[in-house]
């Protein structure tokens, strides 16, 4: 069953350490099949060097497993929700990268300022509120996701163009076409933190990019009108990451 | 006598370097068999490269030395102090990780400010104050575990759900149900230090975490009702370090 | 066409990822032979692994393609702005390395603050201005090259004797008598970017060199009375990056 | 020539890139004999990848090349300085690793702040004033020697309690009974500055560390009294690095 799928979102599970964004096992990737409307999700308590593919557990959209002898990863309920909220995304990616962690816990969005962040995010990747108590004990998981879809309703985001978000005291969540793409911005995610983390202690001017900065750096690589890469032709190609 | 714990001990001790959290032979693990009330410990000044499980040294609960040729670690009266005052814990960690090593010497907890630290820690890992110079010249290692222990019982601190503390001016111990849990606590206060660091100079607002998000993650993983990785029905299982 | 050049291009490529200035595929290394007039630079959104000699593309001084299956890096106007200005140089390259970007997004330059950065930059290494919406709508990458120019003309510096310029809001762009000078060129700029970060936090006190300082460690590696390395007699010997 | 010490500063020279203490080849390690006040030191600008033992240069106690087919490294005479002003070391290193030199730049010491500078240094590190207009043209090596030396005198610092010094603008320079002991304490060195800046960036209380916690853990590992590793009743024995 979907076994395609599986191993493509074996293989982005794989990424996560190679890319340095988790600690032991501390990070989640689904990827989905929108026809059949079933999702595939890394179980949960598995190290990555035991993981494989016939691991991945199948769920459907209302988050009951469907295939699978392991427990799904235990953030399953919030990748469920953004699967419904966002419908156009194929992969969701949770981890607890050190720098985005550093932001979450303090409640901060992660400004765009520099061309890194705009190539990949189109604008601020903000940070969703903190739950309530009432919400945490209710449904944790669940309303982790229902939140940042409520950010994202708030503030007028577009979540294909900001595919990216913080939930405060927590960490990151990204998203994507695919398993694969979701873990790429994942990586980007982590690496403009960092970045933001040194300029903000560099200076105290507001160094926000202009908009139509903004718009050029991510317009050369989303849409019609992108000019990197190889195959400048097709809109929202994520298949080449790359913009030199 | 006691190989089998001795490779665990070992073990455990080898991870030290491939986490990170050691420079030179600055570290050492030990584990304890509670039922004939010895435990085992790397012996001082050993390069990590050349140690072998056999060159663990047995030491009972009076500090002793009971096998082995090799002189035991020099900070063998703090772990004999641990394990006849904490009597659930299995194995302690000493490391110099620099980011704890960097809050210990500004006399600083390392506070629970994201869900990161609250799946390993109920609360901030305490600073254990500063010795005096008398403590110091009579007996320095005993009273660095002593100074631990006085301020668990002080802050009313449960050492099984708070498995760490730092000694001002010094640096980190960790301890667990076995040797390699305190190494996983070892590894995860290090990240956390670095978090936290980083959240404190993003942003002058309390950060803390409120209780209720401190309850739900830590017991999330610990307790009866702990319903992440493969094992959910087992109460206090620290064998499977994943929450994802 | 070109074959050793595109074989040194090549190399001087793969340098990015191993010296650590690269994520994913945000960096792009160009070498030009000047009596034909013609840069050969990496093509567009190729990862590194899938990198060969024969993908580099050969551009002439127009920035016209001459020959190559691929599409040059979206960055070709800003290397053809560079070579047309900066007559004596035979490579640039391009990253997002992320201690020079921080610095990019505050718009700062990167000051001459210890004898590291003075071994190899005679003086700050400026930030150019950040471009207009006028500039980016009508040739962004272009014009990112001549803001570069712009800046060296106005604070009358020598390309030669600074060969290296932040672009603010962007990333740093450096350059050298070869494709693989410039790749040493850039890693020494990430290298005393991350150096300066750490001593403008550690101290408020005026701490930029003094220019008989300056002098003493740029002329002790450069030009004709250099006196470091095995090839002292040569003047502006680049082939030797070492000055111990 | 001295072929076996050519064989040890070479490894220690090599030790230099593996304990990630140095940048292409900003570094070099000497040993001397003291019986023929003859040292070696690395050959300048030649990278460590095709550095041989045969390569190293000998040297006199006035800085003279008494064999070897290679420059020496340009810091020749400042190690010159420290083998005749410092009767009792047996190896220099210089780096420009990165912590150090962000203090060195900062013009500020390296504070004793907790007992991993401790085990190694008596006390601050102190940074050597940065050299006048007419030392630099004068005798730029040598007279950075000097500087360090008088640092020495005027705080009465001993050499072989504190085998380390920063240059004011410039960077490290640490020895010790041999080229190996140097090159851990040069490591040592680049570990507390790492950590020093993150305690200082904590807090602005006073941590320094006081007097009895500094004899503690100075006098544990050195002097007649030394009880870490497995050779405890031999003074100053630096053969084993380790406290555990």
């Amino acid at each position: 069953m979907l076994e395609q799928l599986k191993q493509e979102v074996y293989e982005a599970n794989m990424q996560l350490p190679k890319l340095g964004l988790v600690t032991f096992t501390w990070g989640n990737v689904s990827g989905i099949d929108r026809e059949q409307g079933l999702f595939v999700i890394k179980p949960s308590g598995v190290a990555y060097e035991d993981l494989k593919p016939s691991d991945m557990v199948v769920v459907n959209l209302k988050g009951e497993v469907v295939e699978g002898d392991l427990n799904p990863s235990s953030d399953t309920p919030t990748h469920t929700v953004l699967y419904n909220e966002f419908p156009n995304i194929g992969g969701v990616v949770h981890t607890h990268s050190p720098w985005a962690v550093s932001f979450a816990a303090a409640g901060m969005d992660i400004p765009a300022l520099n061309t890194t962040h705009a190539d990949t995010f189109y604008g601020s990747v903000p940070a969703a509120r903190a739950l309530t108590k009432e919400e945490i004990e209710a449904d944790y998981e669940g309303n982790t996701g229902k939140a940042i879809v409520e950010t994202f309703k708030e503030r007028q985001l577009d979540y294909e163009a900001v595919p990216a978000s913080l939930v405060s005291q927590h960490g990151p969540f990204t998203w994507g076409p695919s398993a694969k793409d979701a873990v790429y911005n994942a990586k980007v995610l982590e690496v403009v933190a960092e970045e933001d983390y040194h300029s903000l202690q560099l200076t105290r001017d507001n160094i926000q990019l202009p908009q139509y900065l903004l718009d050029k750096h991510y317009y050369r690589k989303h849409g019609k009108d992108a000019y990197y890469g190889q195959n400048n032709a097709k809109s929202h190609d994520h298949s080449k990451h790359a913009h030199n």
